[in-house]
């Protein structure tokens, strides 16, 4: 994604501490609750609500991403929503990141800019500060690792685990367009290789490439949520695909769930690309991935007050642990829901 | 470090969600403020102090650390300790840490146990709670990014930037031995190649090789400051060498230095191996990096307060800033101190 017409800085031009200055030097700050920011040997957080949530989450380039196809303002972005949809999925509010970055020489400073311009972008964005980090050389390859601090009072925090039987189960949003984005994205990259000259016609594929190059984290659920006096009795994100984190919540409150096939929200984009790949829309939404959507549970006396939201789509209900998790299919068939999320120490090619 | 008779598991038997919970299935937690550890989308965190600091660092194989010669439950305790110092250098108490590691397939599951095993044994000796991370794939080489909390009162909290003119300067413990254990170490490896049978005999370097592979950061340094009722107007951990570390305290707070050669506390250890391998001592001291002591200024009214510590060292005073930074030599003369500290985007050769 460097080897343009940008200019090229070497990375030991400017040093460890020259570079991280100058990276960082239009970072702004937003929130009341960072005291101090970039420039000690920690950060320095205020307490306004009585918790913080701390999540963290690492990308290696030839394993989350690929630069063929990735822009860097793109990854800077992503890797800063990656984290933020942590924070919101405790029902909490981000607040600060952390950034560390190993990086070979091969990348030029100019590199890393388009990197933290993304990263900036991000925290300007949902109103995030980015406090601290680190910047360090790799012997191949990009890696970044970042840290997200939320903020939440005690009575809101929302784990994995409070799920009851008969409990709704709600999704934001629509499942499968940002891996179907990536497939789109790795069929340029393969024509992209036989004929460099192809021009690709990514207008078609505007939504799925956006939902996998360019994802935004729910911020505005745990907002909508307080608004409509709704708390969850559980909450998780989708990133690793909707049947690994039904399980999650399943196993972690021990109970089941009946998901059904007809209520999975799917953008008409994702549907029309599943056919066109001949892959079955279902399974990309269960298994995909990197949605970054919220998955929750409430109470069936609150389904009136998000009745008809169009952020919010009840897709099943839970059950007692002993009754299983079922994705109950269109033909009305049962059939037991099985974690194909992503695994990163299989190949990545395996993971449909 | 793990071609020997360990048992090799891979780490596709286990996949990324059994790889974390076999890893972390020993982890206690020590801290009140530890109110959700492990286990979902972030951890939770009480607050008992009115400020939290945080601090991140990154290691990477073959930048910061060679496994030819550096075990991994050592590389564990080490990697905690780095962040550790730079939270008590914010003159605060370290409370937890977040893990994430990047593995490639050569590593197998023990390796990671073995690292693991230094992770927690620093936890439990430092009493801080690991509450989250991240595991993942790697194309090559390891990778470790820590992220370290701690708790400290609103008026405790040292800055970088608090100097004053006539402020005394102050180092704990003594300087330069962490960088000459790597270089006995380097030294024993190349030997090591030329001759596998050679059985090194690291007897008498015992002292700068822990130092190297098993720093200890201060935490009782800033226990040992309340007890003494001394309050540092500046305080800077030193990863990077004394030099690069007074020249960060002077320009944060635009004051000048004088360091006095004689008065660097150096390990009768460094003295001899410095004379060993001809090298100075007091360039290692200035230059060499790794010490994780702590360094820090004090009112001149405070002398009394630390005077005979064995832990303390005054080693200097601040001065007006355009005094500039100066090392008086033993023979008297004034030379200016520059930053010649770690960087790691040069040649790793080049840093002496």
């Amino acid at each position: 994604m460097f080897e343009d017409n940008l200019p090229k800085t070497s990375l030991s031009e400017l040093g460890e501490f020259g570079l991280i200055d100058h990276l960082t030097r239009f970072v702004k700050t937003h929130q009341p609750t960072t005291h101090k920011g970039i420039g000690d040997d920690a950060a320095v957080i205020n307490h306004e609500k009585e918790q913080s949530v701390i999540t963290t989450d690492m990308l290696i380039e030839g394993v989350h991403f690929d630069l063929a196809y990735t822009p860097l303002k793109h990854l800077g972005y992503k890797a800063v929503m990656v984290n933020l949809s942590d924070v919101y999925a405790m029902n909490a509010q981000a607040s600060q990141i952390t950034v560390s970055i190993a990086v070979s020489n091969r990348f030029p400073v100019e590199a890393l800019e388009e990197l933290y311009a993304g990263i900036t972008l991000a925290c300007d964005t949902y109103k995030v500060d980015l406090i601290g980090g680190d910047t360090t050389s790799s012997r191949s390859g990009l890696v970044i690792s970042i840290t997200a601090i939320g903020q939440v009072q005690t009575d809101k925090v929302t784990y994995r685990s409070g799920a009851k039987p008969n409990d709704l189960l709600v999704v934001t949003g629509d499942l499968g367009a940002a891996f179907m984005g990536l497939k789109v994205l790795e069929r340029e990259n393969e024509v992209f290789k036989v004929n460099p000259n192809a021009q690709p016609d990514l207008e078609p594929y505007a939504y799925l490439v956006e939902r996998q190059l360019k994802p935004e984290a729910r911020k505005d659920i745990p907002q909508l949520l307080e608004a409509l006096k709704v708390k969850p009795t559980s909450m998780i994100d989708i990133s690793d695909g909707l049947s690994s984190e039904i399980i999650h919540l399943c196993r972690n409150a021990k109970v089941g769930a009946n998901l059904f096939e007809e209520k999975i929200p799917l953008d008409p984009a994702v549907i029309s690309v599943c056919e066109e790949f001949n892959i079955d829309s279902t399974t990309i939404a269960l298994s995909g991935g990197e949605d970054y959507e919220l998955l929750f549970t409430i109470d069936q006396n609150d389904y009136d007050k998000i009745k008809g939201n169009p952020n919010l789509t009840v897709i099943g209900h839970m059950t007692e642990e002993k009754e299983g998790m079922h994705l109950i299919t269109r033909a009305n068939q049962k059939i037991p829901i099985k974690a194909r999320g992503w695994n990163s120490f299989e190949d990545a090619n395996d993971k449909e």
